[in-house]
């Protein structure tokens, strides 16, 4: 008796149990038709300390999980449990996919993939000449890589710690053979005026970290303004971005993509992404009515 | 955004792999419109020893199990690591089904209150006054204790080691202030005339262990006969039996119920037996196929 595959799916890092990321997977697998169980693993809820992630691993493949998708504080300190890991996550050094495969446990980052996604069915065209990021952390390091591979000419990485600006640009400088400069928030007056587009990658804005990253008067039409967070999903900067008449990213397509990513590198089969972000919405409005 | 509850449960046990638990759990919860992901941990596949089923036990909690299903060889070796035991397990001494409570780790044994409902329901008003038991292992054991709680006036315990037979008879003596005595096979054509019914729980009749438990001339139309194994659902002893005219009870029925009282304790609805007895003949017969 055949039976279809029924798929097992946890995520693992701190504070993940309201993580939109296991429902927005398990929507799309029910209108494909596929049996598909994801289950957050909350560091903080389980008392477990990142140090347990080998055992973490090790157990969810004896219990028969197909994947993990794996996020702070973890991201990093995988790699050295991998018995392969794909080229772009390996540039990257971060993973956040990890297969239990046949041939053993391999790595993949859909973070970065998914923004590049994000950045070419979103604001299709843009141009890529000239972009400033704001965020040198975890984030911003996946949005920078997926930028470079998207063609952006000339980066200018913007972090209120300019050290870990300048380590980020040298970084990116040496990987991609880029140019890639580095500056501080102070800086933006001079920047963003002969930028093409600007990407936000820090917690300003979330709901729990009200306000907006730069002053608003920087804004201007031609100026394309992506941001990554999705809580709200209209954040202070895409509101005044659109006032202003800019082209807008929001956070959610990055969201979505890096969940498709994901979908497909576990199932083998191409999620509907325009339905996606449907569900990813109807879980945002849903999210927001309990708040 | 109230989702229904989504069930993980396994199946840990040596050689579970092929066990016909999982899908039949499985095809009631869908019937049911439950979703419900039901996996064989077969310690012999993932090259596990019964020592390390604390750590199962503990992962399997962490990794968002509701519950296990707990065979052989680790039934009694898991009461140490509960938190509670319900009494008719606690007597028994066995545990075959481990849940995952907010008041920690609650044992069951649904193969002795599998075989009860099992003969309640598939041999109604049956006499039991004298029955006599063949084996007197594991299986033997949550059938004995079900024989008497269903109100076997004797009971004997038959096993060819006849040291074993005793101390089980004198355990279920001192345990249900039972009449109890123990035999070896050679007395079973003194002991079949004057029983009401026999019940065969060895692995004689299998596919791998085919042969038949005693003698067919022993057989008597008012002997009922009721057999545990169940690959194939129509052993030797049964067809024989069946000739004889005698009632029977094949051993679909106790895996079917053992199935479904645990599925009842996980989920807290009482699934359709019936229903139930139907999934189970179709995988036996889809299993018998691919022999």
């Amino acid at each position: 008796m055949t039976e279809p595959h029924r798929y097992l799916v946890g995520l693992v890092g701190t504070g993940v149990t309201p993580s939109l990321t296991p429902p927005m997977h398990m929507a799309e697998a029910r209108a494909l038709g596929l049996d598909y169980l994801y289950r957050p693993i909350d560091l903080s809820v389980l008392g477990l300390v990142p140090d347990q992630l080998p055992d973490i691993l090790t157990w969810a493949r004896r219990l028969g999980f197909d994947a993990l998708n794996i996020t702070h504080p973890c991201k990093r300190l995988v790699i050295e449990y991998l018995d392969r890991i794909d080229p772009v996550a390996a540039q990257l050094g971060a993973v956040n996919t990890v297969l239990f495969t046949d041939d053993g446990l391999v790595g993949h980052n859909t973070d970065t993939t998914g923004f590049e996604t994000a950045l070419r069915t979103g604001l299709p065209g843009a141009a890529l000449d000239d972009v400033v990021l704001i965020g040198a952390g975890g984030a911003g390091s996946a949005v920078a890589d997926a930028l470079l591979r998207a063609g952006v000419r000339h980066l200018t990485v913007v972090d209120v710690d300019v050290q870990r600006a300048a380590e980020a640009a040298a970084d990116l400088t040496a990987r991609h053979g880029a140019d890639v400069s580095a500056s501080d928030p102070g800086a933006l007056p001079g920047l963003l005026p002969h930028a093409d587009g600007v990407v936000h990658c820090t917690p300003t804005g979330m709901h729990d970290h009200p306000g907006i990253p730069f002053p608003p008067a920087l804004l201007r039409s031609d100026l394309w303004v992506a941001d990554i967070v999705y809580r709200p999903l209209e954040t202070a900067l895409l509101k005044a971005a659109r006032a202003a008449g800019c082209r807008t990213l929001d956070g959610g397509r990055m969201a979505v993509f890096q969940a498709a990513d994901a979908f497909e590198l576990i199932t083998g089969i191409r999620p509907d992404a325009d339905r996606m972000i449907g569900h990813f919405h109807r879980l945002v409005a849903a999210d927001e009515l309990v708040r």
